[in-house]
């Protein structure tokens, strides 16, 4: 069989090298995904027709050609002149919202080149997603209309991002100019995580050098520690909301949250014209508040569900390892864990969609605080199976494992229908908790650098071999897919690179911000435990920033540029678990940190509340103070932003002063004027004194009577 | 001796019924007072000639007549031209630092007529009070160079004040016209506190109406009860919050505390010129803050000093009253308390004073800052005062009083020589709290009504015919003052009233926003004691208002129709006082709510912490959902700013493209322009598909031929 003649039009070979080392752009090119593996032919044909004619129909160009299975792409490229107009009205309109403080002069027809890649695609973006009444094609995928459209993404620039790559590696600390070159490449919601991952990195140092003297000079479940750990938390986060202020005024995008549209899956109960002439979908603001908190009985009962599960395998571990001495002992041992990893993820996963499902009903109108929403109920969920088996271990097992252990012995041998023996004795081991930490911290980074690099890259290299061996073993799958192999030479490279990034997954930031958030939540809640653990993440950050940007090279499409003005609610939860670390880090330091367990004659659990209140209000205390001096000093950028506005205002003034005609200065007749005016009750006593000097005539002449000096003298001196 | 002849120009009398009732206007007057008694006739004439010509040298009219005892009058009245155009200044520099968003329109020349009083009267005593580099004759009442300048006020409008006060005595609950007609007069500071007792007022029929319920059929310390008013506290401050910025909105003040001047007394470190070509005088803030730290320690010995008066008092009355049966038993019970009513004002009084050396040494840039700054540690002092009496009630006498008083007892008569009975048995009294605190609100309430306008009216009466007496009695006094006397007749009264206005004292409205926060504050802290406190501070409330209208007319000059933003500071003091209330209410039904004195075996003072904590903890939680849910409800007014800013700027561009011209439709040539371009390699890519309908073609002959229909059927069916 042969290729299709319109596939292969003749080019001088000779021009092209290679089209994917050529200096082709990729800022004016997106690529959609089509899938018609559901469909028959004439439905595929029909709906491939409309996609295609929705597409030009905005004045952008398209190509299609097949991809892997049954699935084509459909690459699309705008013309310089729609581009670049659109990137120019994206621009008015950040002006009409008042996220840029100056309008970028131009008319409608205005062309610009965007200021880098990124402004150019999400421009692109928008005229491919929007709806046709914000201008765009309307191509939403997954979803309605365009349930088979699998994606749609932007092409990889290799060049670029091999370069950042190498430009990274060679450097320790990254430079906000380094974070303008990833904004430049993948947006601001990707490069305010990268901001964030520095600024953290950066500021690990202290905890690690405080860890170091602490591990060598302080006793174990040191206060000092805890206390100075806590102090750094504060102070690190109160100035990153500075740096996400000063980023965002940098970027242009302060407030760009108020302008974003409406995703699709949004309904809305009434439309609403302003005074502006603008369309408001609504969807009543306390009906969706009212919505929300399902979210509260939903993390109750998972929270009461991931207790009680990761509960009953932790006692049944610790029944198994040791307490447990029946027969198949040394089988038994791996049971719950094994049990622990296969359930855990399931759970997960179950409750993850739940999660899902509930913000979906929450309605949200902006595709953001849909993220937004989702994504802390998820880090909820994520936090609990990570924290918990620490706090079981430190507040349940350590204290109370003497006491309660052998009883549960007996009770589950009972049940295995051995008789315990009576005289057992359980001894608590001591360094469970540190030991408990470690394994998770140092397993929880290896298993994610795992999960992250080496398990994506391995999966796809599976999923292309065998793709790969498919279409070229076609007969034997019995299809004519062969086809795909008409791949024009020059353009084959190009396009098995296009069609190894249409099967990546898309990229979603939030997943690679709630990794660091956890880290951080480590070392809050628990660093008294361990004064070493700073000391791993600071090692462990270095390369996670770099892995991230070979992640998102080579393991994700290239994501859309979406803007942002920071990482969003991440603050509140690395606020919560800071303020969460001054009641448990004082737990730690009250029950581990004294030798004997009264306190004043009393059990050390009854004066630990008095601890934990005491540790919380000096927490609270000095977090306000911190607050307050860092909003006294301000932000930089803040103010210079006040000064450009007040300097272009002035222009402004300046010009209008310009074009107006002096009219003469303000007093010259005034005094004139009032003598000549009509006299009325009022400007009786106005006029009294309005000769020159009469005034101070007057007062001197009150001063020198009431002095005791006759007026007379007065005036006669005068 | 005869009144000089230059102060007694002949005028039509018949014309001038009587100037104070004449259709005076009040928005361009301003008067100052002029103190020489410390001075001798030549240096107090060269002043008076140096402050004349401050004042007219900026375009002011002066009038100079004679005040009481050594003081002149100097009236200042601005030209209409000057004055209208120097609003019109102010609008511009709103505009200019962004706190108003629209141009004014209009040039440097441009004078136009003050929206009300206050805008005029505002722009007023900038004339008069800013220095010469702003615009201002410079006088600075009672600093540096004038020193002896008594006061600079602006007349009170009798007519205007007495209508309000009428018109607000018909009326119940104020609208927010009302507070229009309060911020007309006396400018957004003043307004914005009858704003906060309005909002305030009408919070409280809420806790009224449960407080009634909770007396009728709640126990006493009721646990329920307590919670309600908590989460009314919160309820009422997050939404005020917004009312205050929506007011701010409404009054184009939102913002305004940035273009404030600096104080007088602030002195620099050094001069910064920016970009904008502003000049900026710099005091380090790292510097203030240091010093603004030392208000710690300060706040710290105070505390200890006025709590260990305050105990000691408390002691000697608790012994006197109830444990001692000497001799002038009867005498001596009055002892302890008028000790510390002489005692309490005079250390009070010393520590404001210091407070205000502290302030002044933190070298705050303005007046607001100053006053906040000074504000918020005379409140510190004040709740120290109010609040800890009943503090030691119920955290120490009534749980600690059987115990300590028999010791205490002895001690003390051991001191005076006596030997005690070593059988005497102390009995607590049970309602001592709910005394105390009814005694302390009840009595606070009556004292501040006293104080704040029986008194004042009292003190003026005797000092007004004081001053009469010693004016109509000159010669007995050997002095020649009845020189005042000679007041034109047709001017006699006007200046009686004048000079009665220069004698008052300066309003502040600090004063009465702090007596309403520690109004709230029992509310806050003690509400479990005695249910029926809302119903009187609702009573009080609803008088207050009215008689502080009453107050700033009558007992205090015109306060300077200074703009503002809100309530300021108070915001922060209220907030604490309801966090604060969340731990002092749960351990007050803690302590008292439960018959026994045990929980689970224990001293309830050691489960105290838990329920403390528990209560906070619920408390901060409840907190943060309210503003969670507020803010997602969001201002009106907000919303209403950005839809105008909007539509402002929409405007604006809708101008710039009708002014441009249509340069034809984008992709008319589009598609031929991308034949006919030259191949690059890139280009070869993007052109395979360039026909009309090629792009279709080749993706329905792929479909067809992955789904194993012949692609040559495909191009006969075509």
């Amino acid at each position: 069989m042969q290729v299709p003649e319109f596939t292969l039009r003749s080019v001088d070979t000779a021009l092209v090298d290679d089209p994917t080392t050529a200096h082709i752009a990729y800022n004016d090119k997106y690529v959609i995904v089509y899938d018609y593996s559901q469909l028959d032919v004439s439905a595929a044909t029909k709906e491939l027709t409309a996609l295609l004619h929705d597409l030009e129909s905005v004045g952008l160009q398209t190509e299609v050609r097949a991809g892997y299975e049954e699935s084509l792409l459909v690459f699309v490229q705008a013309p310089r002149e729609l581009l670049g107009n659109t990137v120019h009205h994206s621009r008015v309109k950040d002006w009409l919202y008042g996220i840029t403080k100056k309008h970028p002069g131009g008319s409608s027809n205005t062309v610009v080149a965007g200021a880098n890649e990124a402004e150019d695609l999400m421009s692109l973006y928008h005229l491919v997603t929007w709806t046709r009444e914000l201008g765009g094609a309307g191509i939403t995928p997954g979803f309605g209309k365009w349930k088979n459209v699998a994606s749609v993404f932007p092409l990889h620039n290799p060049r670029t991002n091999t370069k950042l790559l190498v430009h990274l590696s060679k450097k320790f600390f990254l430079t906000v100019d380094d974070l303008d070159q990833i904004r430049d490449l993948w947006g601001t919601k990707v490069a305010f995580y990268f901001a964030f991952i520095q600024s953290y990195f950066l500021a690990l140092i202290f905890p690690c050098v405080v860890g170091v003297l602490a591990w060598a000079f302080l006793p174990k479940y040191s206060l000092v520690f805890a206390v100075i750990i806590c102090v750094w938390c504060t102070v690190f986060l109160e100035s990153w909301k500075i740096r996400e202020i000063d980023l965002s005024i940098r970027w242009k995008v302060r407030g760009v949250g108020k302008l974003k549209v409406n995703r699709p899956q949004f309904q809305y109960e009434k439309e609403v014209v302003d005074d502006a002439g603008r369309v408001h979908h609504i969807f009543p603001r306390r009906k969706r508040i009212i919505r929300q908190l399902a979210a509260v009985p939903f993390l109750g009962l998972s929270t009461i569900l991931l207790t009680f599960v990761i509960a009953t395998v932790f006692a049944l571990e610790t029944f198994i390892v040791e307490g447990y001495d029946g027969p198949y002992d040394y089988y038994l041992e791996y049971i719950p864990t094994v049990v622990l990893a296969l359930l855990l993820p399931f759970i997960n996963n179950y409750l993850e969609k739940l999660a899902a499902r509930l913000t979906e009903y929450e309605n949200h109108r902006t595709e953001d605080y849909y993220e937004m929403s989702l994504t802390q109920k998820i880090f909820v969920l994520q936090s609990i199976s990570n924290y918990l088996p620490i706090f079981l271990v430190a507040f349940v097992y350590v204290p109370f494992g003497q006491t309660f252990i052998p009883h549960l012995r007996t009770y589950l041998l009972s049940l295995a229908g051995v008789k315990a023996d009576p005289n057992f004795v359980f001894h608590v081991d001591p360094n469970k908790l540190r030991n408990e930490v470690i394994t998770l911290t140092v397993t929880g980074q290896l298993s994610s650098a795992i999960e992250e690099l080496a398990l994506p890259y391995f999966k796809n290299s599976v999923r292309d071999w065998w793709r790969t061996y498919r279409t070229t073993h076609t007969f034997a799958l019995g299809r004519q897919t062969k086809f795909v192999r008409g791949d024009d030479p020059i353009e084959a490279k190009f396009l098995r690179r296009v069609r190894k990034q249409a099967s990546l997954a898309p990229y979603d930031v939030h997943d690679d911000i709630s990794e660091m958030v956890l880290q951080f939540g480590y070392l809050a809640l628990f660093s008294p435990v361990w004064p070493l653990i700073p000391i791993g993440f600071f090692i462990n950050n270095w390369f996670e920033l770099r892995a991230d940007i070979v992640k998102i090279s080579i393991e994700h499409q290239r994501p859309t540029p979406i803007r942002n003005d920071g990482i969003g609610p991440w603050v509140a939860s690395l606020e919560a678990l800071t303020w969460l670390g001054s009641l448990t880090s004082a737990a730690i330091v009250h029950l581990f940190g004294f030798s004997n367990s009264t306190i004043y004659g009393l059990d050390r659990w009854w004066t630990l509340p008095i601890t934990i209140f005491a540790s919380e209000h000096i927490f609270l205390l000095f977090r306000a103070a911190v607050r307050w001096a860092l909003h006294a000093i301000g932000s930089e950028h803040i103010r210079k932003e006040r000064s450009e506005l007040y300097a272009e205002r002035k222009k402004h003034l300046d010009e209008l002063e310009a074009s107006s005609m002096k009219r003469g200065h303000l007093d010259v007749v005034e005094r004139e004027r009032r003598k000549s005016v009509r006299m009325t009750a009022a400007d009786v006593f106005w006029t009294r004194q309005v000769e020159e000097g009469a005034s101070r005539k007057a007062g001197a002449g009150i001063i020198r009577a009431m002095k005791g000096t006759d007026i007379n003298d007065f005036l006669k001196e005068e």
